[in-house]
C-alpha cells in the first residue's frame, strides 16, 4: 500500500484539435484514489477506432484527445483500498474505465452495456465530469475494478491489443459457441480479424478466412485458418453457400449482407464487430429462410476480458504486432487506413 | 385400411392465370398411395401469401393455381401402409406436403428448411414433377408424414389458420424462449399478429402490441396483450426504449428497423415473420450496441406443428375467423389487402 499522490501531469501523444496530427504534450492524471491503481504504461495498441475518434468520424470529440484503449503496463502504486493488485503487477486497461455499477447489466458483468453508458478510456467525461485521456501516454490512473491482470505467459507488447481487438472477437466467439464441430468464417484479416482466427482456432472451430484477395492466404493459414477464400472471386459465394455456423465480420466497408447470410447454415449467425457508418441494405428474406441471425457485438465486460486474457495465455495467443516509436504514430495512422499493417501497431510508450 | 382409388378430379377454386380472379374448376388428385391419406377438406384459411402467389408477387407461378395451405379436414381413406391415421380422424395440412427426408434438416424435424426445398402444398411441383393444388378444394391426398392431427379440443374452422399463421408465430416464440418473465412485443395485429398475442400470452410472456393506430387496442387486450401502443405516436419509441426481450414483426410493410431494435434490451431479438419484398435499410450499430439480434423465422417442421396444435388445444386457442363461402374469395382477397378482416378469412369448403 502506498500513499495517495496529488494530481500530476504525464507525457502523452494527443490530437490538439479534430483531424490534427498527434503531437507530444502533457495531460493531467488524477491523484491515486482509495480504489485506484497507478499504472506505468509500457505499450499501447493503435485501434482503428482511435483514428475514427481523432478524426471525428463517429461523434463530437473532446480535445486535446489522447487515444489508446489497448493498454498494457505495470502497477506503480495502489490506493489504500485496493485489494486485487499490488505494485509490480502486470495489468491491462481496455475500452472503458468506469460504469454505473448499479444497473442490471453492470451487476451481471456486462459493464460495456451499462444503461448509463460506460466511461470511455479516452474522449469521455468521467463521473466527476473530467475528461479521460487514453493510453498513448506514460502513466494512467484507473479504478482497480476496471483493471485486468495480464498473465505471466503473455508478453506485454503483444498482449496490449488483446484489450480491445482480442475481447472484441473472443466475446462473440464464446457467445455464439464457436468450438469443435463448428464452422466459423472470419471476414477481413486485419487487427480484429487476425485475432478472430487465432481465438476461433484455439477454441477448436474449423476456421475459414474470407478476404478480398488472396494476398493474405499464407498468413491466414499460419494464424490457424483451415481455409481461405477471396471474396473478389464470385464463385466463392456459390461454393460456400450454406456452409457456416458463424460468420464474424470485422470490416467497416459496407458488406453485401444478403450474400454473406446465404453462406450460413440454418440457424447460423452473421455477427458484425465492424460496421460502416452509413446504413446498409438487407433483404429480410435472407434471414427468414433458414431462421438466420444478423447480430452485432462490441468488446466485453471486465470479467470476460480477464477470462479472454487467461485463455490467450493458456493457448499462447498474442497479437501480431509492429512495434513503433511514439513519433511514428501519425504515419502509422495513414498505414492503418491503407490496410498496410500486419496486424496491429503498438506504441512503445518509453519513446513518448 | 381401404383400397387405393384411381386419380380423380375434385372441385376447387383456382386462379386460371396470373392476377386473374379465382373461379370454380376441378383439379386432379393422385390415387391414394401406400402412405397417403385422402382428406375431406372442411375448411381452408386464406393466408396473405395466397394473394401474393396468385398475383405473382414472389416468383413465377404455376396455373391454374389452387391456393390454400391452412387446411383442416377429416380422413376419408388411407393407403395400405398408413399407420398414424385412420378414417374419420381430424387432420390438418400446412405449407408443405413433402421434402427430401434425407438431409440433416429433414432428419432433425426441420423439413421446412430441407436442403432440396420442401414441396409446397400448392404452386409447386411434387417429387414426380406433378403440380400441387392447395386447400381451396373439397379433397386432397397427402402423405401421412406431412399430415398432422387436430386434437378434439379444437374446432376445425378456427384450427385451420393454425397450420400456417399459428406455427409461424409459435415456432419463433418457442425458439427465442418466450415465457414467464419475458417481455414480448408483437408488431402488427393481423392474421399472424393476433395468433402471436394469443400464443405468447399462453406461454406466460408479458405481451405488448405495437400497431399503427389505437384502433385495435380493445381487441388486443381481449386476445391477451397486457399493453398496447400506437407506432404512429412518436413518443412510443421513447417510452419503450430498451424494454423488450423479443419483438416479432408480422408486417410486410417496410419497418424502421433501427427504431424497433432500439426497443430491445441487451441481447434482445427482433424476429421478422413478415417482410417487404424490397430491401430495407439498417444501421449495423443498432445491433452492435447491445449485442442485438435481427432474425427471421418461417413456419415450422411437422413435429413442431403437431406440438403447436396440441399446445393450442390445451390452452383453448384458435384463430379469430370470419367464415366465408367459396364464391366470396375474391372479395375476401381485396379485404385482406385493405387489412379489413378480424383476423382470418376461412373458406367453408362445403360451398365450393
Amino acid at each position: 500500500m502506498s500513499v495517495s499522490v496529488p494530481a500530476t501531469r504525464v507525457a502523452a501523444y494527443a490530437a490538439p484539435a479534430p483531424k490534427a496530427p498527434l503531437e507530444r504534450t502533457t495531460v493531467p492524471r488524477r491523484p491515486v484514489g482509495e480504489h485506484d491503481v497507478l499504472i506505468d504504461i509500457k505499450y499501447a495498441g493503435i485501434c482503428h477506432s482511435d483514428i475514427h475518434q481523432v478524426r471525428d468520424g463517429w461523434r463530437e470529440g473532446i480535445y486535446p484527445m489522447v487515444p489508446g484503449h489497448e493498454i498494457a503496463g505495470v502497477v506503480a502504486e495502489v490506493g489504500p483500498g485496493v485489494t486485487r493488485f499490488a505494485v509490480g503487477d502486470r495489468v491491462g486497461v481496455g475500452v472503458f474505465v468506469d460504469s454505473c455499477r448499479a444497473c442490471a447489466y453492470c451487476l451481471r458483468g456486462d459493464e460495456h452495456f451499462c444503461t448509463e453508458g460506460s466511461t470511455g478510456t479516452y474522449n469521455a467525461l468521467d463521473r466527476n465530469g473530467e475528461p479521460t485521456y487514453g493510453g498513448y501516454s506514460t502513466r494512467i490512473v484507473v479504478d482497480e475494478n476496471y483493471t485486468v491482470r495480464i498473465p505471466d505467459g503473455l508478453a506485454l507488447d503483444t498482449a496490449a491489443p488483446l484489450l480491445c481487438a482480442g475481447i472484441t472477437l473472443y466475446s462473440p466467439l464464446r457467445h455464439w459457441q464457436a468450438g469443435p464441430g463448428k464452422k466459423v468464417a472470419v471476414v477481413g484479416l486485419g487487427g480484429l480479424g487476425h485475432m478472430g482466427v487465432k481465438i476461433a482456432a484455439a477454441l477448436g472451430a474449423e476456421v475459414t478466412v474470407l478476404s478480398r484477395s488472396l494476398s493474405k492466404r499464407e498468413d491466414a493459414l499460419k494464424l490457424g485458418a483451415a481455409h481461405y477464400y477471396a471474396t473478389d472471386d464470385e464463385t466463392t459465394f456459390e461454393k460456400l453457400a450454406g456452409t457456416f455456423d458463424l460468420i464474424l465480420s470485422t470490416v467497416s466497408a459496407p458488406l453485401g449482407l444478403d450474400a454473406y447470410l446465404a453462406l450460413l447454415k440454418v440457424d447460423g449467425a452473421l455477427v458484425n464487430v465492424g460496421a460502416p457508418e452509413e446504413p446498409v441494405a438487407l433483404n429480410l428474406f435472407s434471414v427468414i429462410d433458414g431462421r438466420k441471425t444478423l447480430a452485432g457485438s462490441m468488446i466485453g465486460g471486465i470479467a470476460e476480458t480477464q477470462e479472454m486474457l487467461d485463455f490467450c495465455a493458456a493457448h499462447g495467443l498474442g497479437s501480431e504486432i509492429e512495434l513503433i516509436r511514439a513519433e511514428q504514430v501519425n504515419e502509422a495512422y495513414e498505414r492503418v487506413l491503407a490496410s498496410d499493417v500486419r496486424y496491429r501497431f503498438v506504441i512503445d510508450t518509453a519513446t513518448i
